[in-house]
């Protein structure tokens, strides 16, 4: 018998199947109401669209759209990943473009570009489990600082950055926060880069749900407010066309990007042809805003269905959240007890599941009393019914 | 003004750019006829069946098709890798099978869950590139064994294996090696698995091109031959159905595939699902054996025709070779000089392109007299044009 963990690199000793697949995977059944996920909403995908685009693709470009492409990406597409960036001043001149496979994957290999083991991060606390686990994946040390209503908690992030050698970035999702639904205020992005270039480390500024606000007003990116070339800016079509295209962008400073190419090209060696030809199809016979404006009109009605729903079933008093103004995520808190993991398997057994807060803190073993909802994926009809059955479990057990 | 070399990785520092796509760089001019690349034939493409597949799964089935998918892959495009493997008893039961964004991404992440800094891994000298630069992105140290006409040689492997601590795996490319286009016979292949038995290590075996013979008698896989579980097995869609899908997988013992899981979840989460449902669509409707069949058939012509221009137009008994059986490699080397680094300079300027050996030596500074020819991709006029170049160029220089 071969002993494999003898085999295993000291990255992956600690590594354990993510909590919420886990879950997924009890969700099987088809009565619970998932709550949990992060998937855009399917009902709007333009399948229709897409299946002429691809169609005629391969029928008359068959030889691009199958041989081998370029691991910096198809021309075409740096251009619509340039295109979405300079709508919010994340481009500048003489920054590189590379198209990744998934935004995900530009984290992952921009973490391996500048992560030696021990080198450290600052996140936000709690934050999106894929990228602290890719951040793990190469033996870091994560510093967590507090999330507010407006963002980061910048005395923190002061504290955090004056008490640590070896930071080498800051990670932050700025806009409509994973899993806080939160946004980062004006002021505290300024803070956050003339702290950045005080201390002289560099932000990783996460930004797949920045297209999709429904109310209120728009906060400038990080990138766009960066005069010394200290951001590199991770965008996303998962959430504004197609996740299961897997097309995301990084864009910043040739230096570092050139690194992170080599690390794409020993990685997939490109992202495929076809769904990068798709997309810039999609973007030339398509306006793809009017499409996105469908997509938020949506997130805007079920988040509002959700809210309504929450207020209405929810014991009065004992639940806490901040309304989100996009995004697809709603963070709540439930201050009369220590510990939601009990109520998140209640619910699963009146068939509706949620994420415990516990998934996304740095330490995911300490009680919790969060929990995150969303409301792009399930229709309407099911949020309400999903929020009622979870407002029985919350008025049962708080 | 940032100094980003401050924040590099230690594993990106020494990293540069492949020379090969320097010269691709250098390649764009029309007329130079390249037998540099390691592109598979495009004139066979299947586009008007992926087309009409494409449309079909698009119009039909576009939740699938644009929503997020699982990380190990579609389920049924997971059947459709077995069934490769099975051809060539690459499958076990009990084994785990994860689907992987083209077989270089299941490379990598092999290494990432294995290597640590300065642990050991066992490749033959020369090797393919790209997985030498991935291993390279842990930091470890190659130990290079040389390549004979029949597969690594034994006896320095043995060596290998006896003077280093700390060696976690042997790679190898048994079928129709990247570059050298050799074949491992089956006697080497039963004392690779002895002596990693004998050794305790476990081997990475890369098939790509193992289903493209075109003469000779087919070699049992390294996996079918394994009674441990000693070996993991990376295999390909792209030399038999399209590169540009980037579409492969990996198949080995489930308690290392899960660690792989793990990081390709946090890698790019899952492989595009479109591309996994054509392959799947295309294996069902078509009959995957007839496509390789006609690229087999190809190939043989292609590389015979490179041959024959080769006796006709290389300097007699300056260059050696062995004719291969199939893949779409062929390797040469010219005994009477040191270098062949002037000699594919002055094949650019005679407008044919080929790659010097070095890029494939664990030691690419040292000279080497060795080049790497490709004959799937040109068409047979162009690879006779181009031999013929090739041949004025060696004439006159060796």
């Amino acid at each position: 018998m071969i002993e494999y963990s003898e085999f295993f690199s000291d990255r992956v000793k600690p590594m354990k199947g993510s909590a919420i697949r886990e879950m997924f995977k009890r969700m099987a059944d088809p009565e619970i109401i998932s709550l949990a996920g992060g998937n855009p909403a399917s009902e709007l995908f333009p399948g229709d669209e897409l299946s002429k685009i691809a169609g005629k693709i391969l029928m008359t470009s068959p030889t691009l759209a199958l041989q081998y492409g370029t691991t910096d990406g198809y021309p075409k597409m740096k251009d619509c990943a340039k295109a979405r960036a300079e709508k919010v001043g994340a481009y500048s001149d003489g920054d590189s473009i590379i198209i990744t496979t998934g935004a995900n994957q530009g984290i992952d290999l921009t973490a391996k570009a500048m992560i030696n083991k021990e080198d450290k991060i600052i996140v936000e606390n709690p934050s999106f489990i894929g990228s602290l686990n890719a951040f793990r994946s190469y033996e870091c040390e994560l510093i967590g600082v507090e999330v507010e209503s407006d963002g980061m908690n910048m005395d923190k992030l002061e504290e955090a950055l004056k008490n640590n050698n070896g930071v080498k970035f800051i990670y932050t999702i700025p806009t409509f926060q994973n899993p806080t639904g939160t946004t980062m205020s004006l002021a505290k992005r300024k803070r956050m880069l003339e702290l950045a270039s005080q201390y002289n480390v560099l932000i990783l500024e996460d930004n797949p749900y920045g297209d999709l606000r429904f109310s209120g007003e728009d906060v400038a990116t990080l990138k766009s407010l960066d005069t010394e070339g200290r951001v590199i800016y991770a965008g996303s079509f998962s959430k504004i066309l197609s996740p299961g295209m897997r097309l995301g962008y990084i864009i910043g400073n040739s230096t570092m990007l050139e690194k992170i190419e080599m690390l794409k090209q020993v990685n997939d060696v490109h992202t495929p042809m076809l769904t990068q030809l798709m997309c810039v199809e999609f973007m030339k016979k398509y306006n793809i805003d009017d499409y996105i404006e469908k997509n938020i009109k949506l997130y805007g009605e079920k988040c509002k269905a959700m809210v309504d729903a929450m207020e209405k079933y929810f014991p009065a008093g004992k639940v806490e959240w901040v309304t989100p103004e996009g995004g697809i995520f709603l963070w709540c808190k439930c201050p009369t007890i220590d510990d939601i993991a009990p109520i998140v398997d209640k619910c699963l057994e009146k068939k509706v599941a949620i994420v415990p807060g516990s998934n996304f803190a740095l330490d995911i073993k300490a009680k919790n009393n969060q929990f995150r909802l969303n409301y792009s994926s399930a229709p309407i009809e099911k949020i309400v019914e999903g929020v009622r059955r979870l407002g029985e479990v919350l008025t049962e057990n708080l």
